[in-house]
């Protein structure tokens, strides 16, 4: 695949009427990673959150050369209302197209779709990819690959991702980031969502989408789900036999109780976490190895995330930081 | 699920134009699995393979009481040619139902699916789940469970769990076997083609499969691809958390020299197999066991066959049978 964006930017992120900050976290994500793509955000009357961006029309970002119209909004029980169906079709007849991670398909919207007809416009539903795959091969390819894994779902693997490319980029060493969720699609115009592939095809999209490459290049790859998490180690599992990779970095939130959406189900113990991950990774890469852990410590205090992430990183002999709060320099200087 | 079957028998086998037994093994395996559910046989001109069966036409099935015609063979190229589609319409206005495990969509044939509805029958892509599936949520649920796991994809999974099957009916003990791909749905009458499921569902659509039951019920369910096939894995993990099996069983052929497909990748150990497979199985079921090893001796002679079952049993310290050659008794021994 190409590095070149298949969503174009700039960006109009739309927050929809979303009631809370995690219903627009997708447009959070966007903007905190791409802030130069994001020209400005549309509020609808009730919208609660608020990104540091200009307010405007789709007739203003498209005067001011947005590209796309980003859903960077959950929909409440997954229905579409008759405000937000509006709102795309301005977009559309304004000449932007539309690019959304909703559960329901924008093609599946009669107005959505004839507006994107009538206007020559496209609709990117990044959750369901219409690329045809292969099954995946296992053969390997030139090239250098990171991949995240982590204790749980949902622990901070984008946002680790996402801040070792901009250490890699800062030291000028080539790298892609490797999309594989809908705010990563958003975030890098580009990506396969992998848990929407048919399950047949999950090492083999992962393959397509991590190419062979020049020998120094690192792909910099977002996993997905947990080898622990019973509802998605599948698709874990495809991600890491296709990325093949080099490289694992355990991302792990230390004040999650439980697995998420498992009430009763424990987190496993980061050494059980880092050797699982290995051995299933080492099918595809013997060499892989633990390059190190990120933790997401904003729960804590500065002085109890400085005391855990020296605690870990001792216990378990690997560069352990926090991308947000310390940057990821240790995991950099270990592994390029 | 209820255990009625949704396909219903009995069945009229259609082997198309198949130029070799390959090509039919569908059709094969549902008339040895479920003889008495077979009516017949159609053949086009040209085709090679036969069954034991009579030849009838669809009209002649009709008038016997076939239910559905089966399209128990592989469509070469993925195209269904013109003979294929004029004898799938004739079913159909025959009375019959039409149920298929090709790539293609019965439904995506205008002439089939015009007919189809004209005649008020049913159309069963069963490569293609048409159920909305739930994410996994490795809740323990009442009832027994084996699963057969195995050293590479096309091992024998399918025949050891329906030998497994027709030991546990010979011996009294509550039963339903659990179909995963296109022959064992026919077989079944039912089931889910879970390699075809979006990534996401994997495990939720396997615990669909085998829901609750009874104390003393075993589920008997057939494995998909294997935990070392690179292409596959992931859909083999899904199947072990959302089967969370109280008992595996696992399937080799030992004159296999590389994994399936992939020419260069050697097949695992039998020790190392069977551990990656319990260590899955116990995120779901800690008190998972082995029950066994089947081998697939068909192309070794008797004496030579007999000395490797015993050498691997002694080995492994299992029961270990050929589900043809020797039958599952031994594992029935161990596990019931």
């Amino acid at each position: 695949m190409s590095d070149r964006p298949q969503i174009d930017p700039p960006y109009l992120l739309f927050l929809g009427d979303a009631r809370d900050a995690l219903a627009a976290k997708t447009a959070r994500g966007v903007f905190v990673f791409r802030p130069e793509w994001c020209l400005g955000q549309l509020r609808l009357p009730g919208c609660k959150p608020r990104l540091d961006l200009p307010e405007m029309t789709v007739e203003e970002a498209a005067a001011k050369g947005a590209k796309c119209l980003i859903v960077g909004v959950a929909n409440a029980g997954g229905v579409v209302s008759d405000s937000w169906t509006a709102t795309l079709v301005a977009a559309l007849e304004a000449g932007l197209d539309v690019a959304s991670g909703l559960h329901v398909r924008l093609s599946d919207l009669p107005a959505v779709r004839d507006a994107a007809e009538a206007n020559g416009r496209h609709l990117f539903d990044v959750r369901h990819p219409s690329q045809e795959f292969k099954v995946g091969t296992g053969i390997r390819r030139a090239g250098k690959r990171l991949l995240t894994v982590g204790t749980d779902a949902s622990v901070g693997k984008m946002y680790a991702t996402l801040a070792l490319e901009a250490e890699w980029r800062r030291r000028g060493v080539p790298c892609t980031f490797r999309a594989t969720g809908q705010t990563g699609i958003f975030v890098a115009g580009r990506g396969v969502s992998v848990d929407a592939v048919v399950a047949d095809f999950i090492s083999g999209a992962t393959e397509w989408l991590t190419p062979e490459n020049d020998p120094d290049h690192w792909d910099l790859v977002e996993g997905q789900g947990s080898l622990h998490h019973p509802s998605y180690a599948g698709v874990t599992l495809g991600l890491i036999h296709g990325a093949q990779p080099d490289a694992i970095v355990v991302c792990h939130e230390p004040t999650r109780t439980n697995m998420r959406g498992l009430p009763d189900w424990p987190l496993p113990e980061l050494d059980a976490c880092i050797e699982a991950n290995l051995q299933a990774a080492r099918l595809t890469n013997p060499d892989v190895v633990c390059a190190g852990i990120c933790v997401n410590t904003e729960a804590l205090a500065e002085a109890e995330a400085e005391a855990l992430l020296a605690e870990l990183g001792t216990a378990h002999g690997l560069p352990c930081v926090d991308p947000i709060r310390t940057g990821v320099g240790p995991i950099a200087d270990r592994v390029i």
